[in-house]
């Protein structure tokens, strides 16, 4: 169900203590904004100085207002935050906007008063966003609680940066695109990110949800809440490179993951990943919609052969395709083109555009309503001939007829099911205008087109892809992880192994050999890095071969004990590695990769969330670059891919089970044309 | 030195060949824009049914003007076109600018037309641009044969559509740029965009060369010109996807080559290849100043957070690094910022531009004049404290101080070599105006101002990376290229193979068997592809086993004769594959990859032109993906990778000195911890 957040959003009525008249200060700011909407609700400023602030009279303590307070802005300077804090609660303040900064951010001192504090709130049943934060709006309960105004729209915004909302301001305006809501996150002392996504999740006035954020706090948690928001989520999030990771630990004091791991999260939860403030823009535009395409095939018509091609190729470049048209959909091309209309994919309207604007309605009518296309892109000069500024222009007529066709457009697109996107040259232009207004994403660039179509397109845009696998409840903690031990609590897992037995002395070999056939394989136990120590002997013939390496190791190592092995038959199998790593925000997240020197080299591994269900598993093998070797190649046998995934699933269900494992890998896992085996496996305690 | 176009660029006089007054026809668009430069030189306006155009008498023939006519523009139905160029040459035209449509592009009969009449205006000494094309346009000679105006600048614009030279005016003018020439390509029966390539490297007030390609023409010509050309050349093409080359192909009639060989002739050429007007403007924007970067640390500045961590990504992503400050740099920054500033890289002023504007230029200085920087990237509000239109504003002080610190920035950028690029929230405030000005690239968007960063990076931005290495003359042709002929003409070139013998019978199979030492390898000759049908047996340990395996062979396959080699040691050898196709655009195109079935399901490879020099060729191996395995992982030994480089260069010199043979592919070449050795090769004619 998550916090009851309706204090912070839609209060009764609201404090702003710090309030000020000087405009330097974040408290005249804030208090400009929460006047505005004083008709909705009580709005009283506090200032310990008294006097007037914008005007009003500022009582001098929250208490002296004499009336009750349902949320309190606190801007105050950092040693007075605390009493601010207290008192508001005291006045019975169920919601706390902290801007104060000064925590966190600073170091470990502040990081431990920011708790306390957050402790108190909670005791008091409130909530509190911050501190350290930039306020909070609501455009469907007129709250300005943030230095900014904010167009009102569908899309809610939560952000730890203040200037990068102020750019997503200015980028949606062109799309139509506005704000629902708009929180600055702060150092997240109480209320969290995953709170305030829930609570989004929820929220009526919200179709879409924006997150910037550089500290995910309870990442996993947030990837769960993602994956059942049941509206598109779109998260730009910065740590990927080096640098960046230095500066957002610097920033925030955030733990930093790695960009493998969010990027895993993202996937798993639906959660579309962007890396710009432009690129948020173009997935949201295309989002804010209801519509999805069913596939990747793209129409693409053009008034001209040049952005015709270069389109394709940016449609083709992120993911999409560009079929050839059936000889039934070119027919009814042929009806609304003239001859030198080229009519494959991409579509040349070759100059008809421009005699006659309806041919735009006519070609995009009949790609939407062909069967082998699930989406359609036009591209090019639409929107110049009724351009006022910077178009050629094309007289009266040619304006008249191109509105006609933007209107016609729209109507054919609310009569169609499929998403168009549309790449202008002239973006701004009237024609264009009527198009967003009709709810179609129009872009200057044929980047952003081909973006917001491979966003419209992915299964996972608005519903996970695969979903969020909920941590499984806690086994009983290993104690020790020896080889054995990790060994058999695997095979307890369904895991298996080669027949081995643990030996110590040459009696013990001769028996286990007697009840191994071999080849076999031979290991030195207790030791660190046992194959690096020469601690591992493969391919031994038979009980002689075996002894004689057993002496040799014994001499030189003097290992306690020894574990004799079946040695697998290695022929036609394919080594993978599977290792789970446990993520300080993440939790447990599973590595699926090709073992071998050259895997190593190209690190053609995929990540996800751990525990990975064995469909999941699947799709992560087929991620791999080398996937195809999985299914054989030069006359080598398939292997059983089946086997493969549910062990992946057995491996990760197993770690998730146990969080007192901080690193499980089992590597080679052996995948064989007929089943699976692991050929040696080592865990690590937290 | 290339062909004489002033006639085309700089006439002594203009003839209109169906000029019109109906705004609908093409004839009209041209004649308006002529006559707008008859202060320059005489332009005339021709059209067979005579009165007037423009309220100018038109003469009904070119005979008729009465005058000499130094350049003509046909713009007449394509029936009448032969008779038009014609008597243009007659009335001693030197150059033709051929806008009729109706030729290659239709088909082979128009191929054949447009391949006469070019021979007809060659034979009279003079040039045509198209058929089929759009006109001419120069800025430094007020010559305006084209539909449009094309605001003046330094960009000369080689193109293949219209439409792409619309958008890309517009998207020039916000960074300042304009063009010096556009040239619409059309069909190149006669003039080519070599030609035009070579005269605009000439042409003085041209400092950069944007080309839209579809048709390549010579494309070997092309690399080798922009090589040369002294120059930034910018190349837009499509035809990387399915999609865009079954188009172009209907489109111009193109004969289109594979991406990865104009990739790679556009590395060797120094070219920079983009896949949209946008990255066209973006590269151009950057390239268009004089300075370069020296290597790939690029500091990162901003005032919000957010947008640091942010460009640092994009700068990572973009292929570049974001070193992190040394103390020296963090001192002097201490002396500008305050306490909260972040002076890491990237560097956050933490809200001190607003209290002091002049911290970005300090910051600005600073960073340029830092030792480990070779770029400086300012990235987030700056331009929106004096912005007007959608800036928070702050003030009219606060918007003094952004200017002049504007005006500081770029005094400060000109002292230095360095190139500092800007994102700006809002790069139309008048703060960013004066940056752009000062001729410092402003861009909206942080993924633009990456590129634009990696672009004055690249090595070969401005002088090719590698340069491309001219043919050499064609060798004594090979007539047949059967496994012995080729490979003793490889050996001829200096690649070593093992010892081998060719053998008919048994009786010299043992003479062989004697003079070489086993283990052997017996392949049968004069088979298509020997080792599919089982005609290659390996490592035939002494002459028994290799008589033995003689027979065998021999009764299954009865082959002509049989090669007895020498087996080599491939233990520590890495396998490469050396490839050479003859690309019909591009001419002999060298392909290096490693050998093996992963490196196969990668397609591990990497193109060059041929022939590909030593030094070359080893940056070639550097880019394959398994690149490090020539190193030495896992305690195998490094291989020579010197001596793989010196057989690249000889096997591609060999290849391309044989215009008869269509492919040459050595495979595997072993690469040894001393040496290679070719252990298979075939060849293929034309």
């Amino acid at each position: 169900m998550g916090r009851d957040l309706t204090a912070l959003f839609d209060p009764v009525s609201v404090a702003v203590v710090g309030a000020s008249d000087d405009p330097a200060k974040y408290g005249h700011a804030i208090a400009s904004q929460a006047v505005r909407a004083d008709h909705r609700r009580p709005v009283h400023l506090v200032n310990r100085r008294g006097g007037t602030v914008l005007g009003r009279t500022v009582a001098p303590s929250i208490r002296a207002i004499g009336a009750p307070v349902d949320l309190a802005v606190v801007s105050v300077p950092a040693a007075g935050f605390e009493a601010a804090v207290d008192e508001a609660l005291a006045c019975g303040a169920r919601a706390i906007v902290a801007i104060t900064a000064g925590f966190a951010e600073t170091g470990a001192a502040g990081r431990e008063r920011q708790r306390v504090v957050a402790e108190r709130v909670r005791a008091a049943g409130a909530v509190m966003v911050g501190p350290n934060c930039l306020g909070v709006a609501d455009n469907t309960t007129d709250l300005f609680l943030a230095s900014d105004t904010f167009t009102p729209g569908g899309i809610a915004l939560l952000s730890q940066s203040g200037n990068l909302a102020l750019e997503l301001q200015l980028r949606f305006a062109p799309h139509g695109l506005g704000f629902s809501r708009f929180v600055s996150l702060g150092n997240q002392a109480d209320v969290t990110l995953v709170d305030l996504l829930a609570d989004c999740a929820r929220h009526e006035g919200t179709r879409a949800i924006a997150v910037y954020a550089e500290d995910f706090a309870d990442g996993r948690a947030f990837a769960e809440a993602a994956a059942v928001a049941g509206k598109p989520v779109v998260l730009l999030t910065a740590g990927r490179g080096d640098a960046s990771a230095r500066s957002a630990q610097s920033h925030t004091g955030a733990l930093t993951t790695s960009a493998d791991v969010v990027t895993a999260a993202c996937r798993d939860a639906g959660v579309e990943l962007v890396a710009t403030p432009r690129e948020l823009t173009v997935v949201l535009a295309a989002l804010a919609g209801e519509r999805r395409a069913r596939g990747r095939g793209v129409a693409v018509l053009t008034d001209g052969g040049g952005h015709g091609v270069i389109a394709a190729d940016a449609v083709e470049a992120a993911g999409l395709t560009v079929p050839e048209l059936t000889p039934d959909t070119q027919d009814s091309l042929r009806e609304v083109l003239w001859e030198q209309s080229a009519l494959g994919n991409p579509v040349d309207l070759a100059g008809m555009g421009e005699q006659d604007p309806a041919s735009y309605t006519g070609t995009v009518t009949a790609l939407l309503e062909a069967e082998e296309t699930d989406a359609v892109l036009m591209t090019g000069y639409f929107g110049g001939y009724a351009d006022a500024g910077g178009g050629l222009g094309g007289g009266a007529a040619l304006a008249r007829g191109e509105q006609e066709a933007a209107r016609a457009i729209v109507a054919r697109h609310q009569e169609s099911a499929k998403p168009l996107v549309v790449q202008s040259m002239y973006p701004g232009s009237p024609s264009c205008r009527t198009l967003t207004a009709g709810g179609i994403p129009v872009f200057g660039a044929t980047e952003d087109a081909a973006r917001a179509l491979a966003a419209l397109a992915r299964p996972g845009a608005t519903t996970p892809a695969s979903g969020v696998t909920p941590l499984p409840r806690a086994a009983t903690p290993l104690e020790r992880t020896g080889y054995l031990e990790t060994r058999r609590a695997l095979e307890a897992a369904g895991i298996p192994f080669p027949a081995a037995r643990e030996i110590h002395d040459e009696d013990e070999l001769r028996a286990a050999a007697s009840e191994i056939s071999g080849p076999y394989v031979l290991k030195a136990l207790h030791l660190l890095h046992k194959s690096d120590a020469g601690g591992v002997a493969l391919g031994l013939a038979g009980p002689d071969e075996l002894l004689a390496a057993y002496r040799d190791m014994h001499a030189r190592l003097g290992a306690p004990s020894y574990s004799v092995e079946a040695m697998a038959d290695l022929s036609d199998g394919i080594e993978l590695i599977v290792g789970v790593n446990r993520d300080p925000r993440f939790g447990p997240v599973a590595m699926v990769g090709l073992g071998g020197i050259l895997a190593e080299v190209l690190r053609d591994v995929a990540f996800a969330l751990a525990p990975v269900p064995a469909d999941h598993a699947l799709h992560l093998l087929r991620r791999l670059r080398t996937a195809p070797l999985l299914d054989g190649v030069r006359g080598r046998p398939a292997v059983d891919i089946a086997a493969a995934a549910e062990a992946i699933e057995r491996i990760t269900a197993f770690a998730a089970a146990h969080p007192e494992i901080a690193e499980l890998e089992v590597n080679p896992l052996l995948v064989q044309p007929a089943g699976v085996l692991a050929l040696d496996s080592r865990a690590v305690l937290v």
